[in-house]
């Protein structure tokens, strides 16, 4: 593989002075080197997102640290960056620091300066530990290019390679410390495991099977061999063999409503115009952005349950969202860019998730960043100001300042609000951003020595209107000694199973798979549980997909890819075909790149 | 009106982390940007600058944080600068945190990081409350120049305007966020009010009658139409028709000895040859250096209080100091540099306080400063250092560095002390800068809704020698329907109104109107009072001009002017003609330009 842009250098020097006795938990003085930027932090405390504040101290003071790390992501500062760390703790005793194994957790092998302050409170009455950071975070040089990328992903990373190739100087700022986004490939058990997206074809998802191809990367075709486990939440567990409709109903009826509503909801799937989804077919579709999807299944009822919780698990699964969390429409429309909902569920070939990567869906993004220069992409670099001034644009990053004449903003629309623009985006677009809603996507993926559900005849999907997950897949690399089931935890189950702990997370997983495959299969003892939980994530805040509720798509249709003047957007919501999907980042990435030669002049280079 | 130079561009940007619950009085995180300074403070606690406490909590918190804003203001820090605020507090009681209210007026719309840590106690018992700041300073590239200018006033923006025009390039380093010194024009009411200096005549400050014409200005005569309110602290109040003696005494002795000693000061004054004070006369006027203002008077007594207390009304009005803190000589210097006594009080045609501008008098120093290039002005860049090197001047101020063959300083004497000089100045203008004072001088400025004073025949004009104010003047603009009376809070009175509350000293002054102007008007009701203390501006530290003690002049006559090597020394201080006026400030920004094209060999230009 092509050489891969080099990892940010820290910005603190840690010195032993002499004379002064060493200590294992800090190191007395921190330099800064070379250019940087200072970053402080508030005091930290235990407080959870939601305001609530952790009972045990031990998981209080792990909070703090949560947040602490949270507030060093934000300024693109790492571990190795924080020169001091000042300790606040209340009811201190030095027999018993239990502020320090957590403490380590934290800082890894890094030591920087630290002093600890016993005091007789803190601001809040509950709260027995704050801490605050003093980082440096190191400066590139200024540089001018014709083209900044926000963003290392799919999308902004094809749009560099095509402007690269045109013939133009790009810089890639990407806010973390690797390029993929949400292609995350996470080595495991002597194998990887996709964290994030996982599943391509080569029917019609020309993109990727053609990436695939270039970086020489193995496929995997999913296993549907066997039968699939159902919970639909009104009958009792069954299975069925893929393909096969999907429900425990028992009587003739609820099977009918199962069908009905999935042959209507296709039907009018079909009728979208995935270039015009407002205006698609005979008469304007405002109707079915008016109505949120749950209300469009109600409306041509009524239904029994186990209808309605087919398409709850749908929602969930492809979105992370609620059915009355999204405009009919924009489900619709959705499904359509995929070939509909039938295809865009489906795990055979032409299906969403017909083929895997044995080496993991982040190695498409490398490849693509092994295309442009090593030091076209910089890293821990979130973007922070763009300004437009007189000579062109003005990119300020947490480690570097960059001067282009356009901006190709690739991250995910509710963050843009993350970014300060000067001028200010055009209203719309800000609306845009505050109306997008990312779905709460996790995924827990359980190793075991062997593809036990295979020897009971299951292919390892299974699907459940019960938490904490909605469907799991058997996400195996047989030839790298690798067994899993990806279990998605998704939509209003995931906000419930966030709140536990890690271990509570991973208790309720091996239960519900327990409970699932129990009655077929002799569950195994997993040997290990890979966790990746999207919305926890600064530079993606959820996943895979922001969501539109009702009337979005009628507002926004247009919006959605329209330029700021000389800033462009791309991802994988912007696509045309395939929204969601690594094929829909890719497609918004060429598109966006066709936008910027276009402006610039350059189309025939 | 020309461009003005630009505002600089905050220090550090704040930065919301994600997931970590937002605060309404803090955020998380802060970025230094570009090339900064680091500013780091002590700890601050509310100690008045005579080391008293306040006894009041809410009072003592609001101190410290004033003691912090000078601390800022000392490295050319403002607010927006700010990273991270700690607050140290003892008996903090989360259900009453007093010390919001005050930290949220001085962060206006700031918001730093902050930690606020309860303590048993400080570093003195009375002490409840201590803060510390760590703020970004963004730094401007470095540059060379011909001239370093220290100081965007008057005296300073003449010699840069002089400089430019004679095609050297030059830059400003005023460590205030505005031109002006103490020209500086407040917007209220829908007019503005000079806090500063206010007055100038057509007759014989030619200098500032041509800037008025040159910047379109539009010139009030001042108001003397009607009597004046006189209250010598003798006898009864009176009022007199403007330009008639000013005396409360009955007895014809007591105003005998009034005319005597006035008729004598004039006399003398008129006497001193302002190019040489000290050889003034037929003999060396030494006698009169080594005598204070006061023991002259007295000297040639004996007198009735009134006499005494009519010029003591004088020093504090014309200097802010008391009769016995000053020289007999430098006084009468002083005088005679504006004409003499009766001149420079005068508010008639050719007096000291004839003419007023409509637009403010910063408005003269705007005009100066739009006759140089914008960015040849840095704001916030109070000067710390000049260093003589071999290739030239090294200028380090809080926002930059920079390279000049010659140097001017527009800053008052005593202020030489705050700039490091290498090598030192010579060690008479140390004495120098050590031997002037500056006078205690605040203005309380009153609006009315009407100029009630003047439907009593009264001019405005009022004299007192009780506190606080010693002198009223009116200070309308008719045309913007402002109407005004300007209290001038001065020398030894003021000291003590100082130490009162806001509300304590608007009331004095409110007292002493009614007081002053009851017996012979129906007083209104006040609808808006601004004030100004210029004892309290870190870059003024009093008003209008430094004064010499005994001896002063005898020392300090030729230092006052002489250049130290290339750094030249200019400020209404150092004028022949009209000392402590804007006459006299523009006077010396001339001779100053003129010193350094001489020393360059650029006269011709």
């Amino acid at each position: 593989m092509a050489p891969q842009p080099p990892k940010p250098s820290a910005g603190a020097i840690l010195i032993k002075p002499y004379k002064v006795q060493e200590s294992p938990f800090y190191t007395h003085v921190a330099q800064s080197t070379g250019p940087v930027n200072i970053v402080t932090t508030a005091g930290q405390i235990g407080r959870n997102p939601d305001g609530s504040v952790p009972s045990d101290p031990v998981e209080q003071i792990r909070q703090a640290l949560t947040n602490l790390r949270r507030c060093l992501d934000a300024a693109g500062a790492r571990i190795q960056d924080v020169m001091k760390l000042t300790y606040f703790i209340v009811g201190f005793d030095h027999t018993n620091p239990r502020h320090r194994q957590p403490l380590l957790e934290f800082l890894g092998d890094h030591r920087p300066g630290s002093t600890l302050v016993p005091v007789p409170a803190l601001a809040l009455p509950e709260i027995i530990f704050e801490v605050e950071a003093t980082a440096a975070v190191p400066q590139y040089p200024p540089e001018s290019v014709d083209v900044v990328i926000v963003g290392a992903g799919l999308s902004g990373l094809q749009t560099a390679v095509d402007l690269y190739k045109a013939g133009l100087t790009v810089k890639v700022l990407e806010a973390r410390d690797r390029v993929g986004g949400k292609t995350y490939s996470v080595p495991a058990q002597g194998s990887v495991c996709d964290v994030g997206a996982a599943w391509i074809n080569d029917t019609n998802q020309s993109k990727m099977f053609a990436l695939a191809k270039r970086f020489g990367l193995d496929l995997i075709e999913q296993n549907t061999k066997g039968s699939i486990v159902v919970d639909d939440g009104v009958g009792k567990l069954k299975t069925h063999p893929y393909g096969q409709l999907l429900s425990t109903a028992e009587d003739k009826e609820a099977i009918d409503d199962v069908v009905r509503i999935r042959d209507l909801f296709e039907e009018t799937c079909q009728q979208i115009d995935i270039s015009n989804p407002v205006a698609s077919g005979r008469k304007a579709r405002k109707d079915l952005d008016n109505i949120t999807f749950e209300d469009w299944v109600r409306s041509h009822g009524p239904y029994k349950e186990d209808a309605l919780n087919a398409l709850t698990i749908g929602a969930r699964a492809m979105l992370g969202v609620e059915p009355a969390e999204m405009s009919a429409l924009y489900f619709l429309d959705y499904c359509k860019s995929g070939g509909g909902y039938m295809q865009m569920r489906s795990d055979l070939k032409g299906g969403g998730q017909y083929l895997r990567i044995a080496q993991g869906t982040q190695s498409l993004s490398r490849g693509l960043a092994g295309e442009i220069p090593p030091n076209a992409v910089a890293f821990m670099s979130p973007v922070r100001q763009i300004e437009q001034r007189a000579g062109g644009l003005r990119v300020v990053s947490a480690r570097g300042v960059y001067e282009a004449s356009r901006v190709v903003v690739s991250v995910p629309t509710p963050l843009y609000r993350e970014i300060a623009f000067d001028p200010p985006l055009p209203p719309e677009k800000l609306r845009l951003s505050q109306a997008t809603l990312l779905g709460d996507y996790c995924k827990s993926i359980v190793f075991y020595r062997s593809p036990w559900w295979r020897e009971h005849g299951l292919c390892g999907l299974a699907q459940s209107c019960h938490g904490p997950f909605a469907v799991t897949r058997d996400s195996s690399v047989d030839e790298d000694g690798h067994y899993s089931l990806t279990c998605f935890v998704v939509g209003q189950p995931a906000r419930e199973w966030m709140q536990l702990s890690r271990k509570g997370r991973d208790q309720a997983v091996l239960d519900q798979i327990q409970k699932l495959y129990g009655p077929f299969a002799k569950v195994e003892d997993p040997v290990d549980i890979v966790e990746q939980i999207w919305q926890n994530e600064q530079w993606s805040q959820g996943c895979p997909c922001p969501v539109m509720g009702r009337g979005g798509l009628t507002e926004f249709a247009d919006v959605l890819r329209a330029p700021a003047g000389p800033i462009h957007f791309v991802g994988t919501e912007t696509a045309y075909e395939w929204k969601g999907y690594m094929e829909g980042a890719v497609r918004s990435g060429e598109r966006g790149a066709q936008e910027v030669l276009l402006a610039m002049n350059r189309a025939k280079l």
